[in-house]
């Protein structure tokens, strides 16, 4: 399938931050071997259906999402607490959203599932599926966080 | 929603893990409030779609997890490697699809999205939806595993 379905969701990955919670984050190295995953502190993952079939995850360090919930709640935040999971969870609606409203443009429409937050210093997040992969870090002034999106046109090839 | 269309991912999870690894599971006291959520070393995540919406997760320890893949896999299971992380997958997709099977014999089509699996000591799986909710963790002889499925019948309810 065409890659170009993927970049939307990069870009609002970085649309919604800055608008959002004021945060630019500058893209590093992507992610190209099968066994390079994404690792860090808090992660959301959602599932995209419809013209095209797959699956979004976002990868916070703690110090990153710590900084962006803040900025986006305007409170002070110490802990990762349900009032920060549930931010996370808010924010990847967001961007899924944004991505999701670019793409309906061009006449392809997708839908998108319930988020699930993972939670947890050091955990790794893997997609089973063969299917294009765009998986990027991205620097902010806060630490990192990596965006990974798994999309296929036709489900029936998984 | 009927949480009837619950139950068959709880039995599918008992029968494919007493049939493929020959471990049979005993149920525990269910998560019922808000802010019990799964905790575990390894987690597969799975979305849910068709005549209802919604996700299921698997969260195991490693111990129980290294069990059942070295009974499923006939082979000695010493780290969580790769090989670990797709047979988590390849489970899920079994126990998704047992499901889907008796619930569809019930005129009940579900389809099943790509399993994003999680590894990571002590890490907390959240699901961000207030819909009809599932949550039951198993004692097995290797250890403590959890099985949480979410469904709604009408996605726009979310």
């Amino acid at each position: 399938m065409d890659v170009r379905i993927i970049n939307p969701f990069l870009s609002a990955a970085i649309n919604v931050l800055k608008t959002m919670a004021g945060i630019e984050p500058k893209p590093g190295k992507p992610f190209l071997k099968k066994h390079e995953h994404a690792q860090g502190d808090v992660s959301a993952i959602i599932t995209i259906t419809g013209a095209a079939y797959g699956t979004m995850s976002l990868t916070f360090t703690e110090s990153c999402i710590k900084a962006i919930v803040a900025n986006l709640l305007r409170i002070e935040v110490t802990s990762i607490d349900d009032e920060v999971t549930d931010a996370v969870g808010e924010l990847t609606n967001m961007i899924c959203g944004d991505a999701r409203g670019h793409l309906g443009e061009e006449g392809i429409r997708l839908e998108a599932g319930i988020p699930t937050i993972v939670t947890g210093k050091n955990h790794i997040v893997k997609h089973i599926n063969n299917g294009p992969r765009l998986a990027i870090p991205f620097e902010t002034p806060h630490g990192e966080f990596i965006v990974e999106v798994i999309l296929i046109k036709d489900r029936y090839k998984l």
